[in-house]
Parts: C-alpha cells; structure tokens; sequence
C-alpha cells in the first residue's frame, strides 16, 4: 500500500456453525489483509464438555501471516463460531494495542465479541453520556461504545438490546457481533460499507467483500442491506429461515462509498451487489473517452498503471483508446517489489528518493522514447506521485502523461477512510488548481475524472445511491459531532 | 522459589512527585519480585506541554528485569507519578495477559489505575449486582470490580467515590489508585496483607515491603494502617499533611497474614510494625527449644536450611540449641543455583529426581556421617522435601530430622496466598498424622511448630492480631461469597 | 518465488571505494532479492584510526529487510568497501547458517572474504586433495574451496594467489573477493551467469544484474566478461585503468545461462548485454508466432500471464496475436497476493488447494466463458500449475491453453540452478510426452517453445553461445565429478 | 557473578557411549555454568541408519538455560556421543559468536570437535607459523590452532596425530576432542585447570569438575592427570582399559591454579583430588587463626560472607574464631538476589550506588551496632568491595572489618583467568599498600591472607603444586610469546 493512500478503518469477516471457525476466519482475513494491515484478531466461542461457553481471544499488531501460527489457530482459537478483525491506525504503538479489535468482554448475558468497520459520528455525545453515568473505558475506539449500549439496555433479549443499541449510533458501521449463541451482523442505515453473506456447506459467513468467501470457496448469497441486522444461530440452517430485521423504521437514501469502488475494495470482489472489477475497468474506460492521450507523431501511446491497485483502471483506459482509434498498448513499465515487509528501512540520505526505488522497479525499454500515461485511481499527498515520474523520466520517454480514475480529493471522511489531514491533500492546497498540480509533478497534461463522469461510470447503478463527500465536500449525515471527537483523542 | 511454596498474589508500588516515578517503580518492584514472578507493569502520569494528563502504560509476562528496558522506562512511561504491580498467577497464557495489572481506564473524573494485592471474598456477589447493572467485565479479576465501584459513584468528589467504593468490599486488599492528581492507598480493615509508607526527597512511596524503600534509599515513615486510606497529592509536602482517612467507621480486630513473617516477606523487609528477619530467626528459636536434635554420640549436630527461604529460621535454630547446651553448627549444606531462570527445562527421563539437582547442589562433606537437621519454613506438597531428603542422603549423614518453623498447612487461604488445592496439601492429605509424613519423607524425625507456639513467636504483638485460618481454619471473615466465586473462574 | 520454480544460487554485489558502503550494498542485495530469498550477509573492510584493517560481518538466515537495521548498517559495518551475498538454498537450518556468504577468514595476506554465483563443477577433487594436504572444512560449501586454494598459493602477489586459485577451478562462478585493499571479481570461461561492473562517482561496483545499480542510480559501464578478473583498488580511479586479466590462456565458447532470460533474471536488468524484458518479449512473441491460440467464435482471446514473472512473456504473446490478425487481450486475470512472507502457514486439511488460494486472486469476471491463454515461462513439477488451472475453471472460461515460453525441463543442471531431483520433473517423468502432462493439467491445449525456437528469440546473440543443457542434456563440461560431489554433501 | 572477580574461560564436558549425550551434556553444562555464562555449545556425534557418522552442532551466546530446548536437545542433537562448552568472554559480540565453542570441522579423517578450557602462551607463533604455510584462520581463539595441527598431521593414527598436535602447544589446557569414532581428552603437563574422569552405567565422562558428575548420578572414577591423554572408543567398556598416554616424555612438577580453589570451582566439586570445600573452610580457618577480628567489647563478632562464592571461607572463618575463643557468630547479612539475569538494566542516575544495592539486600537488624567481619575470597577492582562496605554501613554496624582468604592480586594470569588490566587491579595500583586499600576501602582493618599461609591451607598437597603467580608474579612457564598475542586480537 502506498504511503500517501487513504486507509479504510479495516475488513471484518465472521462465520457461525462449522468446528473449523478459526482456520476460515484466518483465511478470510489473509484475503482481506488490504483492508488494514497494522494488527488481527480472531474471537472464537467454543463449547466445553460441561456445556459451558468459552470465548477464546487471540490478537496481536502485524500482519495475517504474522499474527496466528498453527498451535494458535488449531488449539488456541478452537470453537463452533469466530469472528475476526483487521485494523490500520496510525496512533502509537501503546494505545494502538489496546485498540485491536475485536474486542471481548462480558456481560449480563454472557461473553460479547465485536468487531467494527466504520465510524461513528455521534460516538463523542454517547461516550460523554455514559461516562457520566459511571461507564469506564478501556480504549479511545468509537467501537467501545456499542459494547456499553449493547450492556446497558434494560432488554432481556439479546437481539431486542443490539437492535436497541444500534438505533443511537450514528455514522458509518459494518459489524460482526459474537454472543454465547449467535453471530449478528448489521450495517448502517447509508450502507456506507460492503457487507455480504456466504455460506459453507452448512455454516453463515458474514465478511467485507467477497474475495474473503472466495479463497474459503465459500457460496456468495447477498449483500447484507443497508439498515438490515442479520441473526445467525442454531435454528438457522438455510437462506431462507436467516433472521433479518430492520434496524431504523425508517431507511434514508443509501450512501455507498464510491472510494471502495476506485481503490479501497480488491479488484476480484463485488460489493454493492456489483463487481470492482468491472466498475473499476468502467472508470479507466470513461476517463479514457474524455481525457485520451495521443502520440504526436500517431505512435502506440504506451499505458502503464501503479501496480497493483490502477492495473484495472489502465487496463480499461487502454481497450477504450484503442475502440476510439487511437493506437495504445498496456504494458507493465512499473513492477512492484514483493520483499517490502512492513519494517523495510531506509537507510542513508536521500530517503525520499530511494524509497520509490526500494519499491519499484521501471522497465526502462518499454518507456524509452514513448509517449507514456499513467493511470492511477487517485493523488492525495501527492509526494509518491512525484517520485515515480522522476523514475519513469530516468527511462527517457517522449511525453509523460497522468489520467487519475477519480476526482481530486479535497475534503475529509468521517465514515472510516484514513486520510491525511486537509492541509496534506494536494489538491486542497492547491485549491483544485490541476494545473498547478501537473507543474508540481512536471508532466505533459495531468487530468482527473470529473464527479460527474465518476458517477456516470456506476453502470446499473443510482449516482444519488453513493457518498462522494470527500470530492464534493456534501456530507450525507450531520457530522459536527464528529469535529468534537478529536477532543478526547490523542 | 520453590514449586510447592504458596504464592502471594502480588507486590505493589506506587509513588507520587517525582519526575523518575518510573524508576523508581522499577527498582522498588525488583525489591518485591519475590511477592509476584509472572508479570509485571507500571502505569505512569504525565502531564503534557498544553497541561492534559495523560497515563502511559507498560505490562508484560516476564520477570521485572525482563519486562522493562531503558527505552520503555525513560521514554514511554515519563512522569510525576506512578504505579506498579508484580503478578504471581497460575491461569493460562492468554487470560494471564489480560489479567496483568495495573488496570488503566478512563471514567467520569479522567483517568484512573489500579494495583491490589490480595483477594476480595464478596468479588462474586458485587460482581453479580454490577452486571446486572450492565457493567461489561474484561478480566475474571476481582480488582475489576473496584474500578466499577469508583466509576459508578454518584458522588463528585474523588476520595469520597474511592471510599464509597471500599466500604462496600470484603476481603484482603492493599491497593495503590493512581488519577489525573492523586495516588491514593488503602488497606482492608483486618489489615490481611502489608503496606507501607516512605518518603523520598520530598515525594511520597507506597510499597508492600519496605525492602521496596531500602533499595531506593527512601525513608520508611510508617505502615498504612488496616481501615486506612491515604491521600498524596500536590498538596502533600510533609508527613504532616498526609491525607488519612478510615474507610469503614467501626474497625475490626486486625487479622495480620501470619505467613508473611514465616515466608512470603523478605527477611531484611519490616512489615507489621517489626524487622521479618527478627520474627522469622525467634521462629528458628522456639523450634529449637521447644523441638531440639541432638547428636547421639555428643558430636555436633549440622544445621542446614533450604535456601534462601529459611535461613533465618535455622540460623535461630542453630544459636538456640548451642544456648540450650546442645552442639550445633549451622552450615551452607545445600547450594541454590543461581542460573534457573522462568523458562529452564528438565528433559530426559526421571524429570522429578533431577529437577531438585539442577535447582540445588550438596556440599557433601559438610554432612557425611553427621547428624543433619533441615530447618525449613514449611511443607506443602511434600514433593520437593522428599527430593531434597533424597539428595541429602547420598552425602552419608547419620541421621536426618525435620523442623518446619510453622505448623501443618489445611486449609485454604481466601485472602491472597495461592496454595494447591486442598487434596495435594500432604498434611490434609494424611491428617495432620505427622509421623506418616515423616515416614513419606523416609527421615528419623519430623517436627512442626504447633500453632501457639508460632503465635508465642510473635513477639511484642497480640496473638489475636494473627490470620492463621490455613493452619486452625478459623477464617476471620465470612467466606461463603468466596467459594461461589469459583462458579465464574475458570 | 513459486515454490516449483528452479532456483539459482544467490545474487553477488560488491562495491569500493565509498563511505556508504554497505547502505550501497544493502540496496542492491534488496534488488537482487529474487536469486535468493533464505539468507543474506554483507562484509565490509574498515580502516582504524591506526591504519590497522578490520573486516566487519552481518550474516542471518532471512530476507534483505529481516536481515539488516539501521544500527547494523550504519554502526556495524562502516568501511570503505563491502561485498554482499544473497543465499536460496535447501540445506537444514543449522547447516544453512554455517554456509551463509559471503565467508570471511584470516591467512598470511590478511583477511579475504569471498561470495559466490554458481557451482563448481570439480569442488570434490579439489577438496579431496586439499583434505589429503591437512586442509579443515567448516563446511559443505564448494566456495571454501576456493579459500583454500587462495591461502595455500606460494605467490606472494596477492592477484597472482587469486589467479593461480581460478586457474584450478572449474564450473561456473561469478565471485567478488575482498582483501585488505581490494575488491577483485571474476567470471568463469563460459560465463554462465551474469555479472556487470558500474560506476557511482568515484566508486566502483559489481553486481550480478544491472537492476541493483539502477536502485542506487549507478551507471552500468559492461559485463565482466566470461574468462575475465577484475581488479579494483585504490588506484583505479576511472573505468580506463580499471584492472582486467584473463584467467585461462584459451578461451571456451561461451555458454551463458538461457534460463537467466527466461526466469532467473529480473526484466529490467541488463545481462549478458541485452534488456532481459526484450528477450523475454521476444520469447513471447514466437510462442505466439508459432503457437498461437484462436477463440471458435472469434471473440477477443484473454491472454494472461502468472504474475509477475510471466507478464513479459505474456504482453509479447498478446501483441504478435495481435499483429497476426487473432483479436486478443491481455488482462490481468491472476493477482498475486503482497502479503505472503516466508513464513506463511497454511492450516487446515486441502493444503494443497488452498496454498495456491492464498497465494492468488481470480478476477472472474475477466475470464467467464473467454477462451484463456496462460502464458508461464516454465512447468516444473506441474503441480502449481494444476491448481492455476483448477483456479482458473472456477471463472467458468469456454477454453484453457497452457503456453511456455521455454522448452520441457528433462535434465539436472550442474552450473548453480536448484532444479528437483529429475523424478520429480514432469516432462521427464512423462518421457516428454506433452500431450500427457495436457491431460494431466486437464486443459484444452498444451504448447512449449522447442529448442530452436527458444534460440531463434535470442535476437543479436549467436545460439552457440548459450547453455541449454537442462532442456537438450548438452552439457558444455565434464559433468562426471559433479555427480561424485553428493557423495559428501547431505 | 561479581562484575570485578577474575573469569576462567570456560568449562567443558564430553561423553562417549550413550544415546542420551547431550541431554546429559545439557545437565552437566547447567552444573559448570559458573565457569562461563556468555555462551555455551554441544556437538554431538550420531551415526546414521546407513553407518555414516553425522555432527550435530548448537550453540548460541547466553546461559545453558538460554541456549537450549527440549527440541534442540531431543532431535537436533541425538548421538552416541558429545561434547559441551560453556564460554566466559569480554570481546564484541560478532567475534565472540564465532568463537563459541566447541569448534567443529571437517578434514582428513573425518569430524573434528574440540572444547578448550584454559589459554596457550605460544599460540600466535604456531598460528604464524600455519598462516605462513596457507592455513586459514575463521576465529581469533588459540584453540582454531589445535585444529590445524592435527589436520596437517602427516601420521596416519588419530590417536597420534592428536598428540603429535599437543606436543606442539604450550601453556595451559584441558581438552576435550571428538571424532567420529573417539573422544579424546588431554590435560596440559602443568596440569593447571582441573579434569576428571566419570562413568555413568556403560558410558564414560570428561568434565572439569565433579559437580557435574554429581548432577548426572554419575560416579567419580579420578582426574585426568596432567601431561595425559584419554582415549575413550567402543573397545573401552571398563575403567581398566582406559587408554592412557603421556604426551611429553618428561613431566614437569605440577602446578595448579589455585584460584581454583580460591574462587572459581564450586564448592561442592572435587578437584585436583580434593574437594573444595574443604580447602576453601580450611583458607578461612587460616584467615582466622592468623587475622582474628575481636568486639572491644567482648560481644559477639559477626561474621558475614559475600554469597554464594566468600560463605565457606566465612563458615571456617568463624568456626576458628571460636574454637579460639572468640565470641562470633555467622550470619547472612546479605541477600543475593535471584532475579538478576544477564540483562539485568540499571536506568537512571547514580547507577554504581544503585548496582549493588541490586543484587544484595542486607538484613540491618543482624549487623546493627555490631563489630561485622566481611569474610571475601579476593579483591579485584576494589570497586565492588567499596559499594558493599557502604551498603553495610547503612545498618549502623560498631566496626567493619574485612578478611581476603588469598593474598592481593598483582599480575596478569596467562593460564585462562581473566582478569581486568594490570591498572585496574587495586592491589598493583595502590603498589600493595594494604593500608591505603584499606582507606580506600574506609573500613576498620583489612587483612589478606599470605602467599605462605595460602599454600599452607592446601592440607595433603605440596605447595610446590600450585601456580600462584597471580599474586607472586612467578610464572611457571615462559610467557614471553603471550605478550605478542595481543597483537592479532583485538
């Protein structure tokens, strides 16, 4: 991941029903590693011989591959039920331990488990509320605070006390729940994120995306809707008898992140009922329709991507150019290294310019003396940009040109996309000024997709269904509360 | 320490006023290592540049001296106040991890951290009500529940919250309460474990043990007296202004673990009011007046202890019976090794046999064709007294006698001392009949202290003012609340 | 790296003359990762203030980021010259430490430190007599040879010592050697494996592909030619005195590596003088030139490569079809997962299908009901491939063609390529019967380069002067005391 | 161990004919740890289904405890046979991890393992003399040279190329050699540091001391005398045919290190044929008789020691005190702690002062307003001695008084003993002006023992037999080339 990308708060996966719970879950968070990789955990429910429920915990900072080993994952973590959790963050280390997720604890009705993606935008106010009512926190997460509404409800079902919960949170949540005997998932009102449902053999998966069913060579069943809270336990044994309930009345218009489409999502996922790929491919084609490159003198212009996350934008851009009658070729000018793990160091001057090289390799015949584009699905700091044009300059290319697959990002998330702050956003500091940027970045033409041709490219899709609040700065929900947040974090 | 010793809970440490509160925590939790082997951690409070409280936190399975480093001590865990705790557990790995204390959350009045030793015998039912009132529990710890009891107070001032909180538990605890301003110390009303007060330059310390002074040059000023609760913060510049506060109005008849004076405490430590190696040596005494060996042929007969835990015990042992006419010397018969860390293994066959040779060697020609008397604090198990008789004996003594400078062990501790369950004690197991323990250990005499002659040991104390409840079973407090308590343990 | 894939030896870097030393070799073993990923070590030769030369040594089991630190580098191996070693290897844990490069010893010239690219072909007779003489091995390694005969030369010139030393050798060896004041490389006669000189200001560098000078932004000046020994010390200030000598008199035909350009080597280096992205295009091109694939219907063809070390041969295939009048695509239908380290477990029963699971994604979309071409340089146990292709099927394509822009492995190499044991071979255990290993993959069609045409790719360069002997068993040297080496080895 | 006592540099142990050979090293190195604690390892020699004889190898820095596990132990290193070394040194941590030992090669007749205790003083010219005739050197250690002689041997016996070999060292060792058929062990013709011989059931045993017989329950047959050499194989299966050879023709008179007996073997070991606690209680009764200390007023003297390595020469020191008359008795005034391991910090200021007060408690009440005897064996620095002296005096004792049991150390040891640099030493630097230690010191009186009344404690042996050169500067053997030898070392 590049450093100046936006991060996604993280990827949930849970399961129900099946005596390897934990070994799916691993590989469900493995496929969903891009959705965080700072630190995992996975929460089983095991039953003992007495007939007493246990909840097994295991989490630690890294990656998949470097959190859970065989013993963990075969003695530790057994159970009839897991759910799992990935999770980026950029606070220190101390804290940021106690924030993994999912997090455990019990209460009046036994052990409980969640795990969140999202935020929530009025977590400050119910925080504040429950403190003064004698609440005490182990951690600063938004996350803690459904575990004390869930605690508090004077409900004495446990489904009516999630249900009851969920009614005061506000903002942006995907959530897999554990209980002694059930897994509930939900999603908020606006649908902000992915949530599907899948099922192995005769056990429900509830994950972020589909690659998480897929590596499990579980069964794609829908899409969890927006507002909907899905409950899993032993009386559910087909699609048809899953218990769903509406979590509001009443359901706003949904808001799907379009970012999930343009960067956050894997490629060989479908969320939204709808295949990134094939979204993704649209954008590249669309922005390649309105913002073509040619060469000069007619030449195959050559279109290369950031591997790997624009590889299907550019791949897109090509068959467009090419159906339009200009003469392109894809061709893979950039490889990325496979040996960066999380703690490759820098060392000597010149950091900055080393770094792109650490992770990128150019393959200079294909570029020389070639008009080349490059597509990448977004600029937001801008600084790694710069370094791989100096790069693809050092192979002597006729033209250098850059098509970004969405619009210039000037305002922040509050519904779990990690960006920089605004004063960081290039284009915010260059006041949506694209010139401005292409001299920054000294090529040939720099172009973005517009908004509207954003939208245009949600083939089979409403554009009023999607948030575009980080180009548009129209926020779908009331987020002064959230402004307030920043008060009790570091 | 040695496999079937019992195991206090903990040791605790607390300091407020001094910019190397970390440090300082650190040495004084080195002096009390002894109290607590698996895990250790310090909570510190630091303020920032822009005046906001923030506590910093590090816990780790592990000796003292393997938990901390240089980096975490003087960059991660800066400031003017700070906690500590030493850990002895028996519960598995990852609940262990959970359990490591101090506890650190945040409630109504900021932040707020714990560290106990002891065991609360009314954990269960106070729990019980707090869950019922939709607390969520992260620990099976019973020093979570004091946390709750803080936050939950209606009242606004902190001491009176932390008081409210004491009077409604029961049981064993001397506790260190770091917040944003205040270190606050209590110890329970029969005064079961115990605490210190010291003074350093001009910032105050809290410590089980005073050997937690010596070793950072601080001056002892006096103990936490049972029902006490004192107060340190900015306010508190002399001994003058200490805050002290009963907890409950009406006081008990103190109730002193007797066991710390016969093991747990280190013998250069004062607790109680009194010098441990002082009580523990008059233990040695009475044993030898009242039980004395004597060589059958008129040769000397050779002290040895099990070191370094009775020691004193039989350097008293030896100068009583040469008062009493009898020719002794006392002798360094067996070695403890110094390089048995937490982690040494015992491969091959005959792993008990060997395990007592790689902790202990004999000096053989100290006691080859003597008389041998083994002064030792107490018997647990039996296990480990067995192999040592064992090794002793390939050294060619004449004879070898038993003096325990305690009584038997039946009973159960519900105020913080970890024994086996009751089946594995060997004088439960074998009634109190000490000549069959005397025949499992195959040695020419076995001898207790009987309990009146322990209490007649304690000298310038009232025997009343003695717990002896593992030895006579009678418990200074209602325990029934204690055993429901298993219900919830694993 | 997949795991049938062969693996060449190690990748060789050498560099003096720089105060950067090391941090210059640290980046370019980091480009020349892929020619080994079990162990790393570099060497460098600091100046005391008292003039007196010290040889500093990092050596560890473990990837370039696993292997060094900041402190390491910038403290632990200062100097003005440094050589670095990259190691694959099968060989058991304890061993392989031993055997890690570059070796470093003491004889009567000072210290010499050696790392090695290739085998040696006649190791067991040298070291026979050298053993016969009192020499002692510290390992199995064929490169202590070469220290020893280097140490035992009765020249008291310390290029003559090295000289005489590659005189007795044979086989294939690229080496960088580092004395007190020098750093001499050397190519064997046929030159089997690649190794360029280039130039960083006033410094000079050798490295085994040019990519690891592109990393630190040196200039590539040529390739250490075959039968060439080059000599740089503090003399050497510009490319023309740089010190060259021949090893032999006479001079083989040359007889470089093949697989280098169809595998080992990384696209955009430059080995033996040519872009090996170029010739792997071109190996792309006559596989489709001569083994092209049409759809029935004559719908586009999907063309997809097994990242990313068949992506060139794949985007040259695409573009002859292409250029042949057959509507093609390439699309990226497999991506490979960023987040597998070494030490990636694989839990649970299907391990096999599930390993390549975890290892690549499917985007389905691309592939459903297209007629797919994977283009992959090389079959070597056909066991990954088998699950490509089940992998593939789950997309539901209309057809599956296998292409492989190389001829069928039948036979061991003895020149520094870790191929399995022939039984595990397919073509060779299928008696090169290709339509059998087709049936086995259980696809459409099945189609390698032959000999001739693999060759005919090689643009600009003789055919003679490349070894081809894994596919034809054409060896270009005595091969028989090879064979007798195993004899000593485990 | 104090930091300012003088460190031998190793123990070793070997066994033949047992297929638990290394855990029985294991036990036997855990009982030798006091001789060497920076690092420790065992090779073992198994033979293969197929007959051929492999060399497992361990070794890694750390204690005993530290380097190995049950699997290391049970499955890397199985064999009929091993050897163990545990390290003691100062040098830098990359050179030291190559100089752990046993060292192992590979040369004519096959394995080759040696463990080396002790220091030979004409190593740099044998090493000269080998580098010069094309030997490679990978260590600094003057055991690699052992190796070369024996591989460059030209006689065809094992046996006798391994004395041919120790015909052509000087100086001191005790060595134990594996083959792949033999262990061989050698003491030098001085005889310096202790070896003795053991047998366990079948299987015959090599260790420095008998502690790690004892550990073992195995059975002291006798020491290896000096100038012999051992040669256990499959044809020995009783003590009577041992095979026994003399190295040298002539033998010199023997002298032993009586520092042995001083300071560095355990107590309860048996050594140059006497134990070692006898001789040390008889120094201290000597120390006593001839340095008595007596209260002015005709209280009670207590006598203290510095545990473990001073409490026997304490225990005889006050034994004697009475038997003469005078009132004393010995206490444990200060407490070793067990919790120091080898990473023990000292954050903060102040660290000297707090250094002591680390390790040691001190009990006050036994030495308040008491005329106290510190009972040690030697003094080094001195800086230790001073810490400890403050330490006692915050118990507010009467008078301090300090008896050495050896006589003040002035010279370097060139036999294996490492003591700090002649300026370093006390003793030289204050010319052997015991009253100005004394005022350095700041105690009442301080007397050592004489060289005379040193050798006269060594009951039953020739004070001939001993090296004290140490303390007299008479050097049994020419040490001139030793003096060079800091030329190649760093």
């Amino acid at each position: 991941m590049l450093p100046d990308k936006p991060n996604s708060y993280c990827g949930i996966f849970g399961i129900y029903g099946n005596q390897s719970s934990s070994i799916i879950t691993y590989y469900g968070l493995h496929a969903l590693q891009h959705r965080g990789q700072e630190a995992s955990g996975i929460v089983s429910a095991e039953e003992r011989e007495n007939g007493k429920i246990i909840f097994n915990v295991h989490k630690s900072l890294g990656l998949v591959s470097e959190v859970y080993d065989d013993n963990i994952l075969n003695n530790d973590l057994k159970g009839f039920a897991a759910i799992g959790h990935n999770r980026y963050s950029t606070t220190g280390a101390s804290e940021s331990r106690k924030n993994i997720q999912p997090f455990v604890v019990n209460y009046r009705m036994g052990h409980l488990s969640v795990a969140h993606n999202g935020n929530l935008t009025n977590a400050y106010i119910l925080r504040e509320k429950l403190v003064d009512d004698g609440a005490i926190f182990q951690t600063t997460s938004d996350t803690e605070v459904i575990l004390h509404l869930i605690a508090r409800s004077k409900l004495n079902d446990q489904v009516e006390q999630v249900k009851e919960a969920l009614k005061l949170i506000e903002g942006a949540y995907c959530l897999v729940i554990l209980t002694n005997d059930k897994l509930i998932a939900a999603r908020d009102p606006h649908g902000f994120r992915p949530l599907v449902i899948g099922k192995l053999n005769g056990s429900f998966i509830i994950s972020s995306e589909t690659c998480a069913l897929d590596i499990n060579q579980a069964e794609y069943i829908r899409d969890v809707e927006p507002n909907e809270m899905i409950v899993i336990d032993r009386d559910v044994t087909s699609i048809e008898n899953l218990k769903s309930f509406k979590i509001h009345e009443t359901q706003p218009v949904k808001k799907q992140c379009i970012f999930e489409y343009i960067y956050f999502s894997r490629p060989d996922s479908r969320i939204f009922g709808h295949s990134v790929d094939k979204m993704r491919r649209k954008l590249g084609k669309i922005l390649a329709k309105n913002h073509p490159v040619k060469d000069k003198e007619d030449q195959k212009v050559i279109v290369i991507s950031v591997p790997d996350s624009s590889n299907t934008a550019a791949l897109g851009y090509e068959s467009q150019l090419i159906k339009d009658g200009i003469k392109a070729k894809f061709e893979i000018g950039l490889i990325r290294s496979h040996y960066i793990g999380r703690t490759f160091i820098i060392p000597g001057q010149h950091k900055r310019e080393i770094g792109v090289r650490v992770k990128f390799n150019i393959v200079k015949g294909v570029l020389h003396n070639k008009t080349v584009v490059l597509v990448d699905d977004s600029i937001v700091r801008g600084t790694t940009s710069k370094q791989l044009v100096n790069l693809i300059k050092e192979a002597g290319p006729k033209e250098i040109h850059i098509r970004i697959s969405s619009p210039p990002i000037i305002n922040p998330c509050f519904y779990g996309m990690d960006f920089p702050s605004k004063e960081e956003l290039i284009a915010y500091n260059m006041k949506s000024d694209i010139d401005k940027i292409r001299e920054y970045l000294d090529v040939d033409s720099l172009e973005y997709l517009t908004i509207d041709e954003l939208l245009d490219a949600m083939v089979e899709q409403e554009p009023e269904h999607f948030c575009t609040a980080c180009f548009s700065g129209n926020y779908p929900t009331d987020i002064n509360s959230s402004i307030n947040k920043e008060v009790y974090e570091e």
